[in-house]
């Protein structure tokens, strides 16, 4: 049995990653909006001993709602009530460090985290859609750069306000009728760039002390900002090189911040078609991407690369010289893997459409369950992930497959656990709980 | 039997309304931040058939929480955990619109109300607290008629962020491909004195079509607020006189705006002391009040009332020369319910302070099950109240008496039903689901 284990989280998408998903006979439209079908999954998830269910999240409608379940579940209430319906599972909400409080952010988190009971985490965003600043009164999006800038202020703030408290601080003495020590309760006195915050906190530290920090961007910024903050880095890859080459760059980052690498994990994205035979799992991989709607996809790209194309194209190359240059691109890094993908494989705009298909950019699979867990061994033990976020093409029947006949094997291999180890989401990633106060990091 | 019915909330404070409850041997300190705490009371009031639990909020800490546990449970998290736990009861978050963005706490309102299915509340407040505007980079903390007319846009982008999507939005058609009908779903294109918003929201319509709204303040402003907006008050009155005229009041404003008075529900709090006979409820109710600490208390005349008071004063005269005149008080209702006191009462400090340790100005009675069920049937028949918000002095103990005695004494009389009758928190309001895209409205 190896020592290392396999991570693994199950990244909920509305109807599943695929963006024909809901169209799937598989899949129950009426139950998207129904909390008790995310509560039947993280159970689900929960037997099968994963470290945490994960939402994504942004606060803007996606135009492409018209072809595809793009509407946004609130992630702390979502998580909170799952949180209620389950018992160690840990819950990563992605929430946006560019258009939120962070007086009212900390808050929701610690919350999370106390009701919890210490399996909060938070997948650190900074908006990428542009069209989110409309709803916050600002006429223009905030460039990336100025994004990464609030974002490192804005976690050392909330990072304060954990800590405000320390662990001492509630005392709740009914004979002595101290109940909490405001002796052990600071005020913060954050005044920075974009930032000003006094605090303390209105509520006690933690059981986590804050929740764990996810972050899911690979840009150049991204990529410090994870090597700097990150216990566990979300990231897209298509080829193993590719992963490999992203690993060991954070890790590397993070070794050079004076961080041990092993508390950076690295969790890229797999969304697997399973069957019991290859050939059944590439048909049904086939059967979901004939559910595909060119509008949609014509949409992403148009997004992704700039390329404004009409229906009468799919069936011809894909205009490379077209391409616009990255420019201000909200996601450069997926903007560079995509034209990866054309490079690499010479697709038809219809085969670029269906690689993008099933999960935005992030790696599609389909094989029998020992392809799949191959898939996954070969990265876990060739240095390009620590873990996956796995992200069931349609569900629930996406996930029930994995669990049933890829978990198994993995486990046979001794590469991934049986059963929880530890009460809260620190514990699979090991991490341990933060003292406070932490003294304020600044952070090149 | 009488027709019409009280409404009845159960108004949660962590450890009780009484500042000393965290001391009582009835209280066990060391669940107050356990989320199955408070799902266990909302079971219980659930069993009651009460019509909603109810969470205060502030975004700040009060600075005697060392003598008192007032720190504050997030309330979105924590009723998402309750909703999770319970099937009927109604949800009641309170959300400042001072310092929260109107996009993320429709999000949050929204949600809440599609995972309990329809059982969502807003109190609805202006946050008073001054040292919140320091949690939220501002140097002062705006004026009183300044956030409520803050208040007044605020209500009126959420609602339309709500009504952004049609009913009909939502189609989910597997067969065509059409997932949301975009024609039906509409920008607002808000922009106002105090906030800017394009919208759409990024969910579909929720349970009840917005969340009910309900109103705590008593001031002129909040008075005016609350006929315009509030479909349910909140109020603290420590005489049936001033209950009736704050009563009458509010429907007649209400009425004046061409609103059905009966759909603007008066609930004032009452915070009971329960006994087998009233001597035994006194004797309790003395219990409590001996295990107050002046510290606490004079911070709150201080705060109330602008007094600096000693505790070497406590057993004098309250000198009603020192009070400050109101001046630009948060609170200034709950200023005058004070002096009231006062001028009828004639009370010592020590007196004046026990009679605020009880529920911060809100009543407290203390007597036998009929004696409480003749003070709420008084109230509920002579033009003061609709029901009530029941603030138990600790907890879980001082619910489980009012629903244990009290409640079937109620429901004897025909004043409180036995079950619930509909599934969502409209229905004990007989407020119907507002339609969409409601056209906004002008309140003066």
């Amino acid at each position: 049995m190896s020592a290392r284990k396999l991570h693994l989280n199950l990244f909920v998408y509305p109807g599943g990653h695929h963006e024909a998903a809901w169209r799937h006979h598989g899949t129950d439209p009426t139950r998207l909006l129904d909390i008790g079908f995310y509560q039947d999954l993280a159970r689900s998830a929960e037997r099968a001993a994963f470290d945490s269910v994960f939402f994504a999240d942004g606060p803007s409608l996606a135009d492409n709602v018209r072809y595809a379940s793009r509407f946004r579940l609130e992630p702390f209430t979502w998580l909170s009530a799952v949180a209620a319906a389950t018992e160690r599972i840990g819950l990563i909400a992605t929430a946006s460090t560019t258009y939120t409080e962070p007086y009212n952010l900390a808050r929701l988190f610690a919350s999370l985290d106390h009701l919890s009971r210490g399996r909060a985490g938070w997948n650190i965003v900074t908006t990428g859609a542009p069209q989110a600043a409309a709803n916050f009164g600002l006429d223009a999006h905030p460039v990336h750069a100025e994004r990464y800038d609030r974002a490192r202020e804005f976690v050392d703030v909330v990072t304060r306000l954990w800590d405000s408290w320390e662990d001492e601080a509630l005392v709740a003495d009914q004979k002595s009728g101290l109940f909490a020590d405001t002796d052990r309760i600071h005020e913060i006195d954050h005044a920075g760039r974009h930032l000003k915050v006094r605090g303390p906190l209105n509520l006690p530290r933690s059981p986590q002390g804050r929740p764990v920090y996810v972050q899911a961007g690979s840009s150049e910024d991204g990529r410090a900002f994870a090597a700097a903050y990150a216990e566990a880095v979300f990231t897209a890859h298509q080829t193993l090189r590719s992963g490999q080459e992203f690993y060991a760059d954070v890790k590397a980052r993070a070794a050079a911040l004076g961080r041990d690498p092993r508390r950076v994990i690295v969790l890229p994205g797999i969304s697997p078609f399973i069957g019991s035979t290859e050939a059944e799992a590439r048909a049904l991989h086939q059967e979901f991407n004939e559910l595909t709607q060119p509008e949609y996809s014509l949409h992403l790209l148009q997004r992704l690369l700039g390329l404004e194309l009409s229906a009468d194209e799919l069936d011809g190359p894909v205009p490379r010289s077209l391409i616009e240059t990255r420019g201000e691109r909200g996601n450069g890094s997926r903007f560079q893997l995509v034209l990866d993908i054309i490079d690499r494989e010479q697709p038809t705009v219809r085969q670029l459409l269906h690689r993008l298909a099933g999960a935005r950019g992030h790696r599609v699979v389909a094989g029998t369950p020992e392809q799949i867990a191959d898939e996954i061994q070969e990265w876990f033990e060739h240095g390009a992930a620590d873990g996956f976020n796995i992200m069931p093409p349609w569900l629930t029947g996406g996930f029930d497959l994995f669990a049933e006949h890829v978990v198994p094997i993995l486990r046979a291999r001794g590469l991934f656990r049986t059963a929880y180890t530890g009460a809260t989401l620190r514990e699979p990633h090991g991490l341990p709980r933060p003292a406070a106060p932490v003294p304020s990091k600044e952070i090149a």
